[in-house]
């Protein structure tokens, strides 16, 4: 089987990450994997939502939105459409769940960080791409709060990747573009830490059901395409001196994460 | 470790379900898994989406409230605030993909049935308990169509059923109640086939992230819930003589799930 | 003239009151008259609304809702259409304004109970059967609240209840159904006390006006109805010992709605 | 018991109408009743609503409004809040209901007919003024029909105005301004016909449950207002040379209204 | 060129001021211009929007409606749509700009006057004759405010005023009427001190670009009707013995501006 | 006065535009002036808004938005928020009224050429840098319709750019940064074409009131920096070998804007 785009079935799309895109945010990446391109900005307000007023604790949260002329048929805006349509939601609490849980929030403090993704070309993938943008604008983010000297510790746990895998016709493949993942029959998105452990897996049949085995081998996949993402993450950010969870993790285990 | 209300690590809560609750939808339940109570309803629509006008096809769309004193705090009406919160959004997606997976839309016709899931009272997995109960419904209504002659075959291929499981103090439970979702460091919804295959997996780690060997023993534990359920609906639809899936599988793959 | 379910002209339907329905709720109940459900329930809020800040006054507030399948053709959500429709919020302030009529919110204390009820089956008289219905959920709150210490009387004056009446093919009715309704050339909804006092009267007559007489006739209808609800009331909430209105009414006033 | 403007218990504020108030809609007035101001406009429009198309059946629809500056504290806009209040919904239900009762909608045709009541200055009893005042309004426009030759027939059985009375410190009252009825026990509204029949009756007694005597006495001071305002009617639409309902009735119903 | 009402190019179309007209607001005025009507109501909050809390500094908000009947064809209400339109938005933006253009809202104190302009019948120069009225209720509800001592200096540096100016088949004509602003090549709005100076400049070639020179017409024609709305307005409030912007400015700006 | 940016008084930002920046879009741009930057897309839409169907002619429409961390404080979504604020309905309106001057809507034929600005970067002149912008966009459009034979004959009557100008501290200058439009006194965008006319003029002195003396220096200004903006586009569009409104103007027309 030969892919449209002539990968193998189990190879990336090229990642291209460009910091500081925004200059206002924080923290700021442009992410392009192959013809999506996802802008992921990161930015502090020294507010929380009122349920931890008074805890000592901060939340980040997420936001996702598609500029209209980003898919093939533009696509109306939402603000224009008065609401927020159900995938959009959907894709929004993802991302702030993703990115919860690899931060302390009591090291955050009573403060929140927005992380906003916004599709400016999508060609599938679009949700774990701006998981693993996000991630890194975080980090810069978090960074920015250190050499503040707002907090004192960097509250970060793990890195944290996402990747999309699929069954199309038959074949399992990694990282899916839009005309993949149209036919695709399964299709899966996970998240991921370096550690290999999971923050989150949603695995989809509509088209029709999966067996066990078949989840294995998307498991596998996936497994493998967040391996070399976080590595892409520990280039850029090791540049700014950040170790990620380097208080809690014993060396091995960074270890079993090179390619 | 002993549970709340005292079941084993695998045990469900006791099912009930009552049959045509509602007198006016073409199919409905009442279904109670422990304090859990949703009533499901199937009603027919002559209509289709307009993507889907002219196709020959029908469509399954799924909706879910919750009545303001089904939550231990009264949850304010989404109609009162005026939008549909993130978490409903997605659990209605979540109800029309999974029936939509195991009915052969083309059979169904240029129609639409509607699947309202409202739950009364809540005591955790309502999403779950809601796909279990709605397949019941949703059954009913296809048989009053086949009845009324304006279907020919039943379009049904598999039983669909649905479960939570989760890991609580590092203990994988099943059937996860209010307080015990609540506690969980790993919260997993499955929705399986009576084949065993899965419809949708989605599984998240927002406390503490999860290994592949705990996703094995969540799935276990869930396919054997699942199972269960399924027989539960057979029973129950059985005595309408409906043979889901009948034509299409041979007889070892039903006798697989007996229990 | 023979009714639809060949009732008398001055015969209610069937009247059934399941309490404690929703576990939930500090009140509540399943109030079912013929065909149509209602789940009333009522729930304590420790707040009030803003313009009752610091008064000592209590609130009571109503809110009405029908699940989809409870109507023949299947009714959109309100909260999917984004906004409350007309019909929804006159009957919410009906309920209010009735069960406001005879609580002394003085004695409630500032705290706000909110009245809910949920239409799960609809075949005419939905107000007033909700009115009835929560009148007895209000009851029950208030008991809890007093039981818990935080009320120190019963704040409850007089029974109240509701009931439908109409004028059909010039045969005035009692308690009309969906058909009855339906074909009403007059439609008359009353609220009225223990003591035969009248809360609250709306008289329509849209297909055809009516005459003075025709009222009075109505009014005879209507009482007669309330006062045979006002002893399920009674016998229901007798059962625990709440004592409406006696501290303010002398004795003759209780005998004189026996039936 | 001296009223605030001096006026007796059953005496009418007094009434000014401005024919052609706004010359764009096809009949307008400026009603004042005392201090309470609302110009009344009809307009036509040649859809119907969806479930009369194809009927040959036309529509009346009502809708009220209030400027910011009409009430003593400004009213934010419903605009501007984005949703209509329930109390404006139960108005415009009830003035569409109020004039559709005495218009033949057959001869109406297919078309509809928008009343359009905005409130300039509230001082009490803007629901009831605006159903008298559009009635006007909707006379003229009607004539505007027929003198096009859109409509054959006047289509209009009846005059139709509306009062409130209500009971203020035991005492009933017609014609309450803002300041009697905030301070009333009991408030009602009736919409009736020249012919002395009830169109709708609303009466509330959230202060305080109110007596048949009472109710009696409130309808007695309400048909003696009505009269007058009904004549206030004829006396203007009788210029135009329109005979309402002329063809159904005889002759002694007109006399027995006059004063 | 004949002008439709025979109107020179240059002559403003009949202006007449009614004050007080709604009881209600602290200033008001029904302003007409030929066939243009609008009520200007002025009216005082005591609170400030959040952005001004504290700063001891007041602020003027513009409101713009437009009854259903104003325009020739029934224009929907903004509060039925659940939305406000962007030419609203525009022109309520602009009115408030306007007027806090002339006053000093330090002087002001802490409290927000409402501009509320609401359309009664439309035709053509709806929003400049919006703030050529508002000008006169803000003046008469800050006179009050003096009155009342609330404030101590009256806080209006400038009378200022409003003008629709265009071309029409190719002649530049002063005070557009609907049909006229229907037909324009050009339109421009033009707000004006009785200094001569520009608060606002607006001016549009959607139908076709216009020159420089066109432009330098245009302005001495608004220029010149400016003039005489600020001498009607002079007249009006100079009866009430308000002498702005008279602390700062010399006399001989004063007579400048005499026709 | 030495700007913030050691700019002349009437330098313009240095401008970079990246034609195809978005693949999906028939037209697309990134735009930056100084550190603001927009993407512009055109799309093409084979529909027309109601009031144009049947016409034969077409339409363009504006539509703007910012991302959350364009601006120095986040910028809630106004999709989150359900509503679209003023100035971005006012910016919309105005984007598309700008476009619309210069394109022959009847060569256009039934469809809607999309205009979507999405600010990245804010740094003052977002509006007017979205209408330079969009231009170019556009014209990428409509030529790939030419190419494709969708229509006949380019469409574009004229070049059509804008720039803002303003009065800070006494001094006019070009193109305010963000921080000097927030200190200026006076503010004004001007849109002009490449034949030195006027589409739209737009000065706002909230702040004071300007002379026309000033007026006239801001016009000379604009019409400068306009002049240089045109040249750019024109250097971007002759490469496609776009004779844009060649065959209306004569030669000496466009040596007239040659710097």
């Amino acid at each position: 089987m030969v892919r449209i785009d002539n990968r193998l079935y189990d190879e990336l799309r090229p990642v291209k990450v460009t910091p500081n895109f925004i200059k206002n945010a924080e923290g700021s990446v442009l992410i392009e994997a192959g013809n999506t391109k996802v802008i992921c900005t990161a930015t502090v307000d020294d507010k929380v939502p009122p349920f931890l007023k008074g805890s000592g604790k901060g939340w980040i949260t997420g936001e996702y939105s598609m500029i209209p002329a980003s898919t093939i048929q533009r696509k109306p805006r939402e603000s224009s459409r008065g609401r927020i349509e159900g995938r959009t939601h959907e894709i929004q609490r993802l991302i702030g769940r993703a990115l919860r849980s690899v931060v302390d929030l009591d090291k955050l403090g009573e403060r929140t960080i927005w992380i906003d993704c916004d599709v400016i070309q999508a060609d599938g993938g679009t949700r774990t791409i701006s998981i693993t943008g996000s991630f890194i604008a975080l980090a810069f983010a978090l960074k920015s709060l250190m050499d503040k000297g707002c907090i004192e510790e960097f509250p970060v746990n793990n890195y944290i990747a996402a990747i999309s895998v699929g069954i199309v016709d038959g074949q399992p493949l990694l990282d899916l573009c839009y005309e993949e993942d149209s036919a695709a029959d399964v299709d899966m998105n996970i998240v991921m830490t370096d550690k290999g452990e999971y923050v989150e897996i949603q695995g989809t049949g509509e088209q029709s059901p999966f067996t066990r085995e078949q989840m294995q081998q998307l498991l596998d996949l996936g497994k493998n395409g967040i391996d070399r993402l976080v590595n892409i993450q520990k280039e850029l950010l090791g540049d700014i001196g950040l170790l990620i969870g380097s208080c809690k993790k014993d060396e091995e285990t960074d270890n079993s994460h090179q390619e």
